[in-house]
């Protein structure tokens, strides 16, 4: 990397990592992290670190984080809560930049002091903190899972910055099964020292990220400010999509009993992020399906969208998403009207959505998708299938990609929604793979290039002379 | 069947089919519906007719209906449009019950006149019509796949009908590969005779139908108050589902131009809707996602709801939702805090989402549900699982059929929703076999259960002193 060094390129980037309460048993978090280490294919070295073993998982293990010969960048911490400040100061002695303490038991549970003496050997060794309480960071980039978490993640370009432990360790083996795509997974847990904003700030200036993806409980009390005005530079360089859990009554009150968080007015945090052009998800969901599309597709260049169908039923209901959303369908001019009419059966209808019929086969797919990326009056297009007995999905996921693929330059982002059965969800794998967005659902792709639109439509509004990209 | 014959009984209930257009030639429509009469268990007989051939799929084939030797209920018309009104005639003369007119090109694409002397044949001789324009029927209770769409059908209790032809055999297969049971699904297409009402009314007294969900595009003008006087009286019955396609001005544009009806303004359907105790989801995966509840779970006998969890994040986001869709959730007194304590870890929180940490077994998980199940406080059980290291989802999954099982004269609803990776989605499809409704997303599971206190609330406000189950 030929940037400047960050402070919290260690964390992201370490060249060495020390797992101190590394364990020889499987089903131990100290086990899991070592093993996920090994897995993932992480390049630097990595030194366990357990005063009763001699070797873990083909490693030689040390007694201390005092006692390995060559520099550590980064100590993971799973050892039990009375132990954690002992070992943290050793990694300080030791040189270490960056600690990340999996283990629990601090603030969450009232033991503010422990948290804050933690910090304050931090401070005093130069060393900085993610955590505590959390399950790790993965940064796929340089092959690095430093997690308890599952040990098979996806490659791609999405960050996924989480609160939440639990979930978001499920989310891990849910990013994978949904072949999403991720550069980094961190848990913040209580946030003593590293927070969600300058995670973002790092991840903005991430050249593997192209979109950040946050499930947040709550902030600090006092640092909404500094968020919002932090955060705004964020945005103007990468989209970021929030999921604000708490925001009703009742669920604030779960927050704050969950991680002791200040769940806060939601019309503030609402404000706040509308403020720093932040995109609210409503569920987590829908959160990665946007996420999904932003990672994968070029921002639009304009609002003219066309669906391309083969059902009409389809076509309605993303015509009557399209309108909820904001997403404005080009009404085609007597030439495109044309253009599509000529790869269409007689029955179909060029109109938008250019409705190819239940009897269209990959050729008149094709002929369609090649319309409307040569038309300079498209900007945007979604394609719809439902599944037929003359058309196999898998055949129109390969020729989607084909067709993608010869028409990159044109920098229109393509999302695609199938609705049918084994074969469709088949489809849409080798689509997610080859990076075209594919949902389920046609109101799921077109909520997604709907979020693409209102953030280019913010940044533009915000960046007018000050284009960075 | 002992009740009383009702129109519309050789419809689902033929005890024997003539497919008018039979085909020896796989691929063809005519040989498709076949097929698929033959390899979903229907016990009745089955009577190809084609001029052509002898023999079909390893059936004798007549030339004409009027040469079969035996009684015919039901005949289902594939032929030419151009054919379609002589063949009907003769199956008024062989004294067929209903036609169920699979060929298109009438009133959808402006052939008005072709269609109404398919309804005055009909009349003429006593006869029923579905479609034309259609995929046609199923109705698994009598193994009866009498479509072109996919062979495989899961049995179960939703009866879907749809306007849409494609997304209706799409939907097929995915209700399939989703677990989704169902009774019936029929293609209405033009509603020339049979519509909407009727089939709801027949479906309403189905003893294996217990939720109906339409895919509805418009009625025909002028039906509208008929609509809504007789789903009152279906919804007094059973719970009725709709998407209601073409909401928006410009999706309403979209159904003109795909079915030729007329949309109207959306208002009046909503309207119409809520006054028949229709409940209108906003997505096809919405109104699945209801009827998958609908379906296998008891109507609920109060509001009071508890939510069991292993993570604090999703128990956040369903508190949230539950608190949007109007789920109230029950504050747990003392007695039912220190039983719901009992069976935890200390760490967890036996508050209302009870919280049995991300340490929780199945034992934590089992033993809350029988302290839920049985407490007369709590109605409604809502669980929630994130995948983690300690506890697998499929040694949860059944776990919970069993409790569920052993609890089931309770009549309490019980939904559970997942989040985690591949395992997860398998012990999912293990829990909705087993007739347990699960969702990949706490938020679905939430909202599925407000469908249900709607539904119950409307039809306690509407039917007090009348109650007829």
């Amino acid at each position: 990397m030929s940037r400047q060094r960050h402070p919290l390129d260690p964390l992201f980037m370490p060249r060495s990592i020390a797992v101190i309460g590394a364990s020889r048993h499987p089903g131990k978090i100290g086990y899991t992290i070592v093993r996920n280490l090994l897995e993932s294919g992480y390049k630097g070295r990595v030194y366990p670190v357990n005063p009763s073993a001699k070797e873990i998982l083909g490693l030689k293990a040390y007694p201390s984080v005092l006692d390995i010969p060559d520099e550590v960048d980064m100590a993971v911490i799973a050892v039990p809560v009375g132990l954690v400040n002992r070992v943290a100061r050793e990694a300080g002695e030791k040189g270490v930049k960056v600690l990340v303490v999996i283990t629990a038991g601090f603030s969450e549970v009232g033991n503010k002091e422990a948290e804050e003496e933690l910090v304050r050997i931090a401070r005093q060794y130069g060393m900085r903190v993610l955590g505590p309480n959390i399950f790790g960071i993965a940064y796929t980039p340089i092959g690095m899972n430093a997690t308890f978490g599952p040990s098979r993640i996806r490659e791609g370009n999405i960050a996924f910055i989480t609160q939440s432990g639990a979930l978001g360790i499920a989310l891990m083996g849910w990013t994978a099964m949904n072949e999403l795509g991720m550069s980094a997974v961190v848990s913040v847990g209580n946030m003593a020292d590293i927070d969600v904003v300058e995670l973002s700030e790092w991840l903005a200036d991430d050249p593997h990220t192209r979109v950040i993806a946050i499930y947040l409980e709550g902030l600090k009390p006092g640092t909404g400010k500094r968020f919002m005005e932090r955060m705004r530079e964020v945005t103007r360089k990468k989209p970021v999509i929030v999921i604000k859990a708490g925001r009703t009554r009742r669920g604030a009150a779960a927050v704050a009993s969950h991680t002791g968080s200040l769940a806060g007015a939601d019309t503030l945090y609402s404000a706040a992020f509308k403020q720093s052009g932040i995109l609210r998800a409503n569920t987590v969901e829908e959160m990665f399906d946007w996420a999904r599309a932003f990672a994968t597709q070029p921002l639009p260049r304009g609002r003219n969208t066309v669906i391309i169908t083969n059902g009409g039923g389809v076509g309605v209901l993303a015509t009557d998403a399209a309108e909820t959303h904001g997403v404005p369908l080009l009404q085609p001019d007597e030439d495109l009207v044309a253009r599509f009419r000529r790869v269409m059966p007689w029955f179909g209808s060029p109109k938008n959505p250019v409705d190819l019929s239940g009897q269209a086969g990959v050729d008149n797919y094709v002929g369609a998708l090649r319309v409307a990326y040569e038309s300079d009056k498209v900007d945007n297009i979604i394609v719809l299938y439902c599944q037929t007995a003359v058309l196999d999905p898998i055949d129109l996921a390969k020729a989607i990609t084909d067709v993608a693929e010869e028409y990159r330059d044109k920098q229109k982002p393509l999302l695609v929604a199938m609705v049918g059965g084994i074969e469709t969800f088949e489809a849409m794998k080798i689509l997610n793979r080859k990076n075209i967005p594919a949902y389920p659902s046609p109101e799921r792709a077109v909520s997604s290039l709907a979020a693409m639109l209102r953030y280019t439509w913010y940044r533009e509004k915000t960046t007018r002379g000050t284009r960075t990209d």
